[in-house]
């Protein structure tokens, strides 16, 4: 099989002859041939545990779509759950810890690193089924979660607007949360490193709430921590998603990730203006315009390419809603498949 | 009665000697006396269409807080519900609406502009009542949503982490959405105009969800219709908070509001720095920062002033959140309150 290295090209900084195109929230949500897999399971988290179905949903959107590279599917929220967090993921309300972070007391009693990676050997098995069917054909994303998300929910318990809770323990005792802080990032780096070893060739940290933290904040509790994976992870790229804090982006470009990945908040023009000709970048369509008629579709994706100028892989700007047509993802991956630069 | 007169004076771009202070979200959930009063109504909607408690509840943080002005308490759905869009209070899970929009034959079915108004009259007598009591010794903000952020309320029919539903619409009907954003927008200028006829000398609006907009479409479908409102409000000061856009402050500067309301992911200082000396400034402290300890509320409420550098009114980046104890939040204020330029 010949081996399609668009991504793996473009995110270390050499030229293809079009973009690389796949999209965040592929594996899952949108196919219906996820829904009935999805639904052959009680509830969401038997299913996650299930290392031939997660293999299966991760590789269904590469025949259906025909994206560029396959993502492995998982949840950010294996890493709490791996420390002692439990969770739950209830309908139309999304996760809901059993037990969260309150004390001082409740980080020293997580589970230590050793005992986390050992329960994760779920997300290693789906790693290892996929690498085997791939073949080498494509390449396999692995991701986690940002430091700052996942100590959000463990400390918030639940989904939230604000985070307020989570955020209240930034001011009010910063040396514990730094000190969890640490514990999820040690943890992380650790988990990224043997999905790399089973076959990952690019891993995206998804820090999907950091867009709620001051400027500041987000220096000390978000970026330092994902710096710190960016700079562990020396094997493969490393794209950095930082949601929602596109005016961080000087400070971002900063960090030794290897990809920027956008939001669909800042013009990609200007992200390239800032950012300069070199530096590679990920995204950033509005998920909501895969909502729109075929030809707007066709024309932004295509006025995207062109005005992200090279060093650049076509995604969404955020995860693509559950209720997307696959046909209109198809029809922005075809759009960027028939590009050429 | 001596006037304070330091609100009306910054936004009207004149000097003082400190900045003035107040706070999104003062009148009602931080207060135990709010609570009490609230308390005393079966539902919010109830205590809402009661004039004489929402002016209670709007006088209750000059007391309690000593701010620079009042806040006409109320709520920016009132404007939705005017024109036919009737909704409930859910504890814990915001509004939801009984009736929303789906189809274009829902936008013609609307309420008449005249019926919409008539209907209103529940706030304009909460404005005469305030206005009555505080005497001329204090400005009154009267207040209304950002159309954009009326329009998703009214299509997504509740809150939403991404109003997909509502931005679905301006994709697949941009004609039909415009023109139901250009009767919200008339409804909120008359709606407006009344407060003023009847005592307010501020207005803020308030675009919550501007921030879950691409640049393009906040152009088109967001600050087009915050500025025809800025536009047709020539009688006082408007302060313009597009919540979530900061990345479009150089556009937001351009429109013809007095005040620009920051929210605390842009450092004032950058604010400053775009947007020149003389541009008036509302916010922006992270409202979490009122969980600190106090050393820590002080020494950032003097950095913002001083990083604002004048022309500034002092404020959080959002509302206060409930759970803050109105101890710190006075604290605050306190340290405005001392400030001397």
């Amino acid at each position: 099989m010949v081996k399609n290295d668009l991504l793996l090209r473009t995110a270390k900084g050499l030229q293809t002859q079009r973009p690389p195109v796949w999209v965040m929230r592929q594996a899952g949500r949108i196919l219906p041939q996820y829904r009935k897999l999805r639904g052959s399971f009680q509830n969401f988290k038997e299913f996650l545990y299930n290392s031939e179905a997660t293999a299966e949903a991760s590789l269904q959107p590469v025949e259906a779509l025909g994206v560029d590279a396959v993502i492995v599917f998982s949840d950010i929220l294996v890493i709490p759950e791996a420390l002692g967090c439990n969770y739950e993921m209830v309908e139309s309300k999304g996760p809901v810890f059993l037990n969260k972070i309150e004390t001082v007391a409740d980080v020293l009693n997580l589970n230590s690193l050793e005992q986390a990676i050992e329960s994760l050997s779920y997300v290693f098995k789906t790693v290892g089924i996929i690498e085997e069917k791939v073949n080498g054909s494509l390449p396999i994303i692995g991701f986690a979660g940002g430091p700052w998300t996942i100590f959000a929910y463990m400390v918030e318990g639940k989904g939230s607007k604000d985070f307020s809770t989570a955020k209240k323990w930034l001011y009010q005792n910063p040396e514990f949360s730094h000190q969890l802080l640490e514990k999820i990032t040690d943890l992380t780096i650790q988990y990224l490193k043997i999905k790399i070893q089973l076959g990952c060739e690019v891993v995206q940290l998804f820090d999907s709430w950091a867009g709620i933290l001051s400027p500041v904040h987000f220096q000390e509790f978000s970026l330092k921590y994902l710096n710190k994976i960016c700079k562990s992870i020396t094997e493969v790229p490393v794209i950095l998603f930082a949601k929602g804090a596109m005016l961080n982006l000087d400070s971002i470009d900063k960090s030794e990730c290897d990809v920027i990945g956008l939001d669909w908040n800042i013009p990609i023009s200007k992200a390239r203006q800032n950012l300069g000709n070199s530096r590679v970048i990920q995204g950033n369509l509005d998920p909501c315009l895969l909502y729109a008629d075929d030809e707007i579709i066709v024309r932004e994706t295509i006025k995207l390419i062109q005005e992200a100028n090279g060093h650049h892989i076509v995604n969404l700007g955020h995860g693509v809603y559950p209720d997307t047509d696959p046909r209109k993802v198809k029809l922005m991956i075809d759009t960027v498949k028939e590009y050429s630069y």
